[in-house]
């Protein structure tokens, strides 16, 4: 079974790497852009098949490893 | 008009970071993790009103930045 998990900055936590892509797509020419967030994107296979079951474990690996919960949000989608 | 960009490394592109989490997974005792690959998320908010000039000026952001397409794909999904 595959997950994507995909981990974003929580509201108010500066982003200075989204500022920088935000003034790089300014300078290139791109006027109608507005603020811009990164967040990262993680697919990974699990061999779990039971969805509830892949589901509870790749959440215990985002708040173990993946995502630093203090500052981050993540959300799971399991594929296939 | 929210546009969320999903750019991932193409298949047989090496990810050494996602092997990373991959091999960390392990050592944290997630046994069943197969291959892991990371990408990046960036959210933007354009001006653009209409959906289809919206799409066609966030594709042209991928061409010309948020994407190396020698190596990267990239997906990109309207929101609201």
């Amino acid at each position: 079974m595959k997950a994507k998990v995909t981990v974003t900055l929580k509201n108010g936590v500066l982003d200075p790497q989204g500022k920088a892509i935000g003034h790089a797509l300014h300078t290139l020419g791109f006027q109608g852009v507005g603020e811009v967030r990164q967040g990262k994107l993680i697919e990974l296979e699990v061999a779990e098949t039971d969805p509830a079951k892949a589901k509870a474990a790749v959440e215990e690996m985002c708040r173990k490893l993946l995502a630093n919960t203090v500052i981050e949000n993540y959300a799971i989608e399991l594929v296939g």
